[in-house]
């Protein structure tokens, strides 16, 4: 099943994407809003029962709603550093053997097509192309062969970093948690319409139509099961919480020049069976 | 007003603290329960309204209720690292020109008398006395002069930590977020009925009943009025976010040998003019 939240006509609704694409459901007003989706996972509603009914439900001109991000309200945003093996560093490269993660909160989120915001205090705003899990069963302590069954859906991420901000201390909280920056969506894609894991799907970035990253979800140090086991072992994952799997080389940092983004770009996200993330760029007041 | 959040023959409640010490309030399944403190605090309710009702309430014995967060569901936990000049480094001090802040989730609380968790994966279990400033009005680019006006209260917060996890990656995350390591309480004291951030009060935490942090408020390097400055040019403070405002000289890890907390332990912290934040340590299953 694949899931859409939006707004239409100041009225929230989610839509499910039907095989020949169009979005069908409801808005908010309607008796048969299910509620969003983090109701929906946080209360273990069964996915493909909803979206069923989704798809009885009106069709919605993409070109006509407002895409919200599809978790609006994760308890927690748990993000993995650098987890891809730079194709240009393979031969050398020393995978660590625990992942770096630092948190967003929510007060980040923006959806698809909504604009990433420039603050006015940096000029360095730089893309991170991810694949998002949104965690459905919570638990502590999940065991790898179970990892995958926590997972109710994925999605795509942008990881927008202020990267003045994010080296202004040793803990880079700041630099990833401007408001606006984490772009996400335009679907939430059930877990069982996909490969184990992402695995083998191609995730690709493209700023202003020109690809600046590219990989296989198969190069990633640790997987999405590794991170979901890594992870329980310190806490209890909530049904709802957000993970963002960390990013491939190419970012905007490690050019020379540096790539930053500036207004009027257009940054997106592809995630293979999944679709496309796309942002516009303007600056902050 | 003074503020508690309590469990009492299973329901929940909410008591305000009389001037000679006693708890007056209401459990959820009276009609003058005015919703839990995180509520309170969102819905911009007049705690002063509140508490004044609270004190018309039933008496509730404090040996026989479970203390709760003051808290539970901040949608952020702001953590501010070292951020006390060490005396015995004062004089070679430089401080720096920009907090260290991570991450924690609501994950981590736990209440006044319940259980530290020593995770069996580790011996390291640090403390980390704090003042807790709970955000009561929210808003992006506050001023210096209006910041302290957007605390609703303070209380105490215990920052404890899983050395080991905290350095296996550059983040400090992991260490940060073991499932019931952030002890808050016992009380929230509203911001009237103290010095403007906390300013001149004595910070104290004793492990078993020896004294191995203290210090003032003062000697924060980045005040409670600056912490919000900062954070709010990077993000929007919501009303209920939790601000830990950073721990004096004294942890464990910094002590030869090391002093790490376990089993049998009772760890508190005492901020003057608010109460002494009690915790037993416990092994983890």
């Amino acid at each position: 099943m694949r899931l859409v939240m939006f707004k239409h006509a100041h009225k929230e609704g989610i839509a499910a994407e039907s095989n020949d694409g169009e979005l069908r459901g409801f808005t908010s007003d309607n008796d048969g809003y299910p509620g969003d989706i983090d109701t929906l996972v946080q209360t273990s509603a069964d996915l493909q029962t909803v979206g069923r009914a989704l798809l009885d439900g009106e069709r919605f001109d993409r070109e006509e709603i407002t895409f919200l991000p599809v978790v609006r309200r994760p308890r927690k945003i748990l993000c993995v550093g650098l987890n891809y093996v730079d194709h240009s560093l393979e031969a050398g490269f020393t995978p660590p053997d625990y992942p770096t993660i630092f948190g967003r909160f929510a007060t980040t989120l923006i959806g698809h097509n909504q604009p990433i915001v420039r603050p006015p205090v940096s000029i360095e705003l730089d893309y991170e192309g991810e694949v998002a899990a949104i965690i459905g069963k919570g638990g502590r302590n999940i065991p790898m062969d179970e990892a995958l069954s926590h997972v109710a859906g994925y999605s795509i991420f942008n990881d927008a970093s202020i990267r003045d901000y994010q080296w202004k201390s040793p803990q880079w909280t700041m630099g990833k948690n401007f408001d606006a920056t984490g772009a996400l969506g335009p679907v939430m894609v059930t877990a069982d319409e996909l490969p184990a894991g992402c695995a083998g799907l191609k995730l690709e970035t493209r700023l202003n139509g020109k690809t600046v990253q590219s990989a296989s979800v198969d190069e990633m140090i640790f997987s999405i099961a590794q991170q979901i086991v890594i992870m329980s072992e310190v806490m209890t994952l909530q049904p709802g919480d957000l993970i963002a799997t960390g990013t491939p080389a190419g970012v905007g940092m490690a050019r020379e020049p540096k790539l930053w983004m500036k207004a009027g770009d257009v940054v997106e996200v592809e995630l293979e069976g999944v679709g496309v993330l796309r942002n516009p760029v303007i600056d902050g007041a």
